[in-house]
């Protein structure tokens, strides 16, 4: 029924709920504060698509001066090629006959593409698929204390160099990190190591790469890197707040649901469950942040219910019918839940925008 | 990309990764053993198809003998509206100008549509929708010890009873609750009492429902029930064969996913995340079962990645391009991720259904 649709101009008010809306003004002020921060320490920054999964938004990022995007998935670089982006990273081991075929599509039709791998198989395949056609970039990725992907060691990180050098259709792209949030000290050690191994063999090495919002105004305590990657920053949630890195107001994405059932003094039911602020803790004893009502508790998710504990509230609590709004525990899932974002302007509809890459799980 | 598409006959090893896939034996046997069981009690049943979110597997569920459906939402009903089902009943508390308009069009056009309330502000609303229109159906919900939503007491259940009763435009059409699992003896007691003083009211009581599938093969201690609704217990999943509802054999839905990278002896990592697998823990360590590896322990996930620890595991391990197939703590929500439902029979794909109510988020 389209006469319910959101549209501009309408009032958030009018929405159904549950609705994940993003303030225009803060985001902005997001894109506009990071890229100001590298720009004065000299990096490149490369914004991570996840967070948003828009066209719209990552072209924000570059018309900021972001140089290039950081996608995870073939599926959703190509999304972005699509959108007109022609200078992608993709930070995965990209392996299956499928994934590397549209990988060496892709590689044909834009300027820059580039992967990682961080081990000899993800190279030997790469090399396979592309010994024939336009060579593809690599980059090597670096386990500096994440604990996920990445060679153990700066030697590690020099033999699989060597053999993307040795390799037919590669080209060496340089190192990357996505690291244990607040380690800079760890990762300028091992990228100087790592940078230092790769002089003394005569290897190139053009790229330095490091990530992450948490602590991305540390950026520049890693001189050894020469770009930065991280997604979060332009909506930013409730572990950014924990992490130090912004306040709450600075979070652009507001989750907006209705209170449907008080079943007891201390309890209320909203229409928000886990399909809609999704089940991730990050560490938290909760499922988000009530900015209206900040003793109150998210205690429980069912898909399409979540649960409040209002023991705590001192003040007026909300009744049947209320809208609340929630500050997500972490704002790139919710993002993959919903089909569009709805994007506001003091209360107004300002645009809403297809979440194009959503979904997109291989 | 056309040709990579899953389409009958591929053998699942052709197929991308990650990738849920429901056997089909494992389905059959699902659905006809709770049929047969509540045949065998004389229960009616309902499936709630949450879990799949599929016409074609709700119409199965039907034709086994499953008397209508449930459904969480008003988008979801009006889905399988569309695809012909006309005995609905939708287990929210439905506020708002725009779920009551598209509520008051579905009741027009199907057979059957009922809803619940557990307070009267929900049942004054239903009633100045349906006051002009044909009437609806309106269950009370009770809270028998789920601690989500429904009246407190069953003399409670009785007053919001009266108030439907004397609402224009609504027909009271029973009680409902959605338990704690293996609390048949309370919700007896619950029920019995409230159907009680029902009667004493003069009050008819066509309907007493209750719910789920962790203690579904209990549902005949509960005499006072009339029907019973469940999900789950089409695919099954790891917390359901925690519960003793099933075997691992019994769990139709695996999803399958390569390894990507295995950055220490004791470390796999794979590209399933928690956009494959989802967040939800429901009470365990870990995110996921691996039948091949009963040892491992899926430590952490981010949205592409999933990390393994193999350090207990003490046969083979896993190798870089190999396959894992992993039963998940909660099928439900893996279905919400996805938009097509690979099917199979004997490692060859059998169908591919498009999860049709997938991402209907209020």
């Amino acid at each position: 029924m389209k006469p319910f649709a959101p549209k501009p101009g309408m009032a958030l008010a009018g929405l159904s709920t549950p609705v994940p809306v993003i303030d225009e003004a803060v985001l902005a002020g997001n894109i506009a504060r990071v890229q100001s921060y590298m720009d004065e320490h000299g990096l490149a920054f490369r914004p991570h698509i996840k967070t948003h999964k828009i066209p719209a938004l990552a072209r924000a990022q570059t018309d900021a001066g972001a140089r290039g995007i950081n996608c995870q998935k073939v599926t959703e670089a190509e999304v972005f090629a699509d959108a007109g982006f022609d200078d992608i990273l993709i930070t995965f081991n990209i392996l299956g006959t499928e994934k590397l075929a549209r990988l060496a599509a892709l590689n044909d039709r834009i300027a820059s593409l580039k992967v990682v791998a961080d081990n000899g198989i993800t190279v030997a395949a790469l090399s396979r698929a592309f010994a024939n056609g336009k060579p593809l970039t690599v980059l090597v990725e670096c386990d500096t204390g994440g604990g996920r992907c990445g060679v153990q060691t700066p030697e590690d990180a020099l033999a699989l160099a060597r053999q993307i050098v040795g390799s037919m259709g590669l080209n060496f792209g340089g190192l990357l990190t996505y690291p244990k949030a607040f380690s800079e000290e760890t990762v300028e050690r091992w990228f100087a190591g790592a940078v230092a191994l790769l002089k003394d063999a005569g290897i190139e090495c053009p790229v330095v790469s490091s990530g992450g919002t948490p602590s991305l105004f540390s950026a520049h305590l890693v001189p050894t890197a020469t770009e930065h990657r991280a997604g979060t920053y332009i909506y930013n949630d409730r572990s950014m707040v924990r992490a130090g890195h912004c306040e709450y107001s600075d979070c652009a994405m507001h989750i907006l649901a209705t209170v449907v059932s008080r079943p007891t003094p201390d309890r209320a039911v909203i229409d928000a469950g886990s399909k809609a602020l999704t089940s991730d803790l990050l560490g938290f004893a909760d499922y988000g942040y009530l900015p209206d009502y900040p003793q109150a508790v998210i205690t429980g998710l069912s898909e399409e219910h979540g649960v409040i504990d209002l023991s705590k509230v001192t003040g007026e609590r909300p009744a049947i019918g209320d809208r609340i709004r929630i500050i997500p525990n972490h704002t790139c899932v919710v993002s993959n839940l919903f089909d569009e974002m709805v994007f506001h302007r003091d209360g107004l509809v300002s645009r809403v925008e297809k979440v194009a890459a959503r979904g997109l799980v291989w």
